[in-house]
């Protein structure tokens, strides 16, 4: 059919000509596979019987284009999509709406990376400070980052505050709230912030150490600015958003309005995990998603702890955290679940040096003096491999 | 272990003791759900080894408690897990974080249903209108909603207009954007708006009708605000969110904050749905959390069309949108993807008359006329079943 008032020439001249592509892979046979793909060029932007469309430019512009297609092995075919630009708007609830939108909705198909334009790339610009940035932030070098967590939820802001005062003494690099502890009125968010802060200010007077305290902001969108706010005006060393609680868009939007390193935790994200049946590749969704949207740093479920990625899915993601993207910044992949002192040597030849390694619980239950156990952990990583 | 500073009286001064429940699936024996139900109690709140926290009310209230379980089938079991209110603070994103945040990490855990405690209903209060206020507030009774969507992506802003103004002219009760439309430089959102609204308006004069024109506001939170404010301005009947795109807690927020109606859309959910690994019954992803969020009508893919949802699940949805929940109104399920006017009779059997039908390509395909296409649609609703 028609449109009433569409005109080639006048959809021509908005159109930059630049596309972005989208890798997915796709169960079936070739023939089956394109088919799908066929129905996702057209699923994914116009929604609309493509061959009811009499429009010119829409056709060869606006519908998404398959670009290539291969044998991915064990019955799946690997098919790349291209699509304008423009079909993404400029904000990432619509990139991902392009990417995974409707097809979300379909089995057997999952997102295996996204390669954005040039001119995309300067919207979603990554980390402000990526690996190298924390590394001069935090006066860590030639080795991982010391990671842990303030918890058990329950306790009062004083407690929380106390643990971190310890953690900074034994000299641990990050520290941030447990990813539930927001604002529970037995430890408010306001007073929590306050005081861990200025618990962690005062170790790293003492021990002229540079521990970074990363208050938990995954609430809701009301509050968020007054949140960071605090975290900026208290001194706090980082923020963290879980994406799958508050979006990526949230992220994003945070990350390029805070001087503050973003970290970014995987709550509520697992179900995005391809497990066979489509879905997003964990290194699309842990390593490549995060890093677009400007985390500096994405926690994970480790392989070997208490969840269930595979080594493979791991490296995935380390290596989207770190693949050359032009001008955007790598980020540190940040291993964590049920970690401990004893798997570092195992972590460290796994990931290499530009790692953070999260120990939560372990660290705490090791023994009962805190700030020997993470005095323990930062020299096994200072003194190098055993 | 000890932790500084914490007291059993002062934690039990802050807990309410209402709670609310969570019923998962969980594969396997009764024993292994049992064990995997007892690590979620601890990994969905405190996250740290349980057996080395000594605080009673940590242990008695804080952590979640497994309520009941029972044979769910096909080598599944059904386990209730409760959990205190405090532990979800009263916002969207932590209540998502403690239904499922870290266990959406594991394979085999499905959510079924969330149950809110009384005190928690008020603060996820559901749709404003529910359908018993849309059929007020459109005038329609006694039938299914019509429903279509402006498309296709790629159309400027006064095409889409006109494509509003005839579907108003036929008399469709609601119209939204494609959700893939929002501010590509083609049909910005302020000027498509602007236009949109007014030919609607324009068409409700001359029928007297009362066609509601629904903006897509899928986009970054750093517009929202003022998106939404220019569709209240205009006289737009709705607005539309995906949460998958936006996230629960951006319809949430929203909701509470304009006297509008709110549709969902379920871009980007896909990947929840159990497919038989674990994940988010249909039911619950689309039927409950979305009306808890606050929507008033929920888009989701209809069996029998493009998508893959069964029978079985759409029933769900159905169900979910209007069980009793005590103070908080029904949803208005809407059935989309891939519908034609030949279906509307099995529909109506399926779903009865508390459902929007939402016809989108098939309806500009029909025939060149598409208020005569309208016009067919809402008269098989207005003069009953053939």
């Amino acid at each position: 059919m028609k449109f009433e008032g569409y005109s080639d020439e006048a959809l021509k001249s908005l159109i930059s000509g630049s596309r972005f592509t989208v890798t997915y892979r796709i169960r079936g046979t070739e023939k089956e596979a394109l088919e799908t793909a066929r129905n996702m060029c057209v699923e994914q932007t116009v929604e609309f019987p493509a061959e009811h469309i009499e429009c010119n430019v829409i056709q060869s512009d606006i519908i998404g284009q398959i670009a290539r297609i291969s044998d991915a092995g064990d019955g799946w075919q690997r098919v790349v999509i291209s699509y304008a630009d423009e079909d993404a708007s400029a904000e990432f609830p619509q990139l991902l709406n392009v990417v995974f939108g409707n097809s979300s909705l379909l089995p057997d198909i999952t997102v295996e990376r996204i390669d954005l334009s040039d001119g995309q790339k300067k919207i979603y610009s990554g980390p402000r400070y990526g690996v190298e940035g924390l590394r001069e932030r935090l006066g860590v070098y030639d080795r991982p980052f010391t990671f842990t967590a303030l918890k058990p939820l329950g306790l009062p802001a004083a407690s929380l505050a106390e643990e971190a005062y310890r953690c900074a003494l034994g000299g641990i690099d990050l520290i941030k709230d447990d990813h539930g502890i927001l604002n529970q009125n037995f430890a408010p968010y306001e007073e929590r912030v306050k005081l861990v802060a200025e618990a962690v200010r005062r170790a790293n007077l003492e021990t002229g150490g540079h521990t970074a305290y990363i208050p938990n902001v995954s609430g809701s969108y009301k509050y968020m600015a007054d949140r960071i706010a605090l975290a900026e005006d208290c001194g706090a060393g980082g923020i963290m958003f879980a994406p799958g609680l508050v979006g990526f868009d949230m992220l994003h939007y945070c990350s390029q309005r805070t001087s503050l390193p973003v970290i970014g935790h995987p709550a509520f994200l697992g179900c995005h995990i391809d497990r066979g049946r489509g879905g997003i590749d964990c290194a699309c969704l842990l390593g490549q998603l995060p890093r677009l949207a400007g985390a500096d740093i994405m926690v994970f479920p480790n392989f070997g702890g208490r969840f269930s990625l595979t080594e493979e899915q791991c490296m995935g993601i380390r290596k989207m955290a770190s693949e050359d993207l032009g001008p955007i910044r790598t980020m540190l992949p940040c291993p964590a679940g049920g970690m401990t002192v004893q798997k570092i040597d195992m972590m460290r030849e796994f990931y290499g040096e530009d790692v953070a390694l999260l120990i939560g619980g372990s660290l705490f239950t090791k023994s009962a003096d805190l700030s020997g156990n993470c005095r323990k952990f930062r020299e096994k990583l200072v003194s190098g491999r055993n």
